[in-house]
């Protein structure tokens, strides 16, 4: 069945960014080598460890849409319409950008809730990926998530962009699936209900 | 040879406890069998998974001295002067109890970098264990740290007493070891030099 997933890539001390905004040391799994993983942006591939690659291509292949929030939609300019995962992109924003039409696969949301609904019309069978940490959180809050993922890196950034936020309880989850990537333990939670 | 290590159960979030100091959702994996570890101290027993006993006894037995900060030490009434691991401690304190004859296998020091050496010369040929975030930091922070130990509960809490704190600068770690425990996903990684 179709599932609402989460996944970035996160520092031991939980975070997707240092203050700066800097990402380098945390996505050194992205350029480890030696299997390269092409995607459906033509300006963007991964050379990633084996078992980091069919953790890749399963993620790819199962999401049918992805979720983003307005602040990294702006940073990459909307991916160019084509984000590398090959999945169109709901995008939570309170203001339509005024030429959306630049980006004919991508859809403008004004809430967290109904982005993920309109994510899942379009995946049908497939999964929705939230890949925002600010959406992550609220979808969390609301209780639409399935399964948490993560690529923890062996790095401690200190401060920065938490993954995750105040959710004003615990929330459980179940054990995870461990894949062992080289810069990156990738781990999949399924949130206990 | 001779290491200093540090070991936390922490959140998935990189809590260690949430804000009211509760514990007991990151803390399951102390008590879902069906393996009992026996601890030197008569109070304290173990019942966990068979993973998890094996990673609890090589930590165990490889611990020659504990560093510990004071609110630990006073919360837990310096552990009767037997803690749990059943190696002395050394309890980091500008302040000497003026009862400390109560705790004759107990060292109390001023700083952590000196808490660290006394525990060295404890320890022996066995490792140093540091079980209190605070001091982790520190020790971190000062360099002296060889592993970087990680019971990572599958829990968000939200928020709470984060395991690292601001280290002003990014401190890159070795690929984990890694033991699946049952409600534990136990990491050990080696600090890069």
């Amino acid at each position: 069945m179709s599932k609402v997933i989460t996944h970035m890539t996160m520092s031991l001390d939980g975070f997707i960014a240092d203050p700066d905004d800097r990402i380098d040391d945390i996505f050194d799994w992205y350029a480890v080598g030696p299997v390269e993983v092409p995607s459906a942006n033509e300006g963007v591939s991964l050379l990633v460890d084996e078992a980091s690659a069919e953790m890749l291509r399963d993620l790819t292949d199962g999401t049918g849409a992805l979720v983003s929030g307005r602040r990294l939609f702006d940073i990459t300019d909307g991916w160019g319409d084509s984000h590398p995962v090959g999945a169109p992109v709901v995008v939570v924003t309170h203001h339509v950008p005024e030429n959306a039409d630049r980006w004919p696969r991508t859809t403008f949301v004004g809430d967290v809730g109904e982005a993920v609904a309109r994510a899942r019309e379009i995946a049908g069978d497939k999964d929705v990926t939230i890949a925002s940490a600010n959406v992550a959180q609220q979808a969390l809050d609301l209780g639409l998530v399935d399964d948490v993922c993560v690529s923890l890196a062996p790095v401690l950034l200190g401060a920065g962009i938490p993954y995750f936020a105040d959710l004003g309880r615990h929330l459980l989850l179940e054990d995870p699936e461990v894949v062992q990537g080289k810069r990156a333990l990738h781990l999949r939670y399924r949130v206990r209900r």
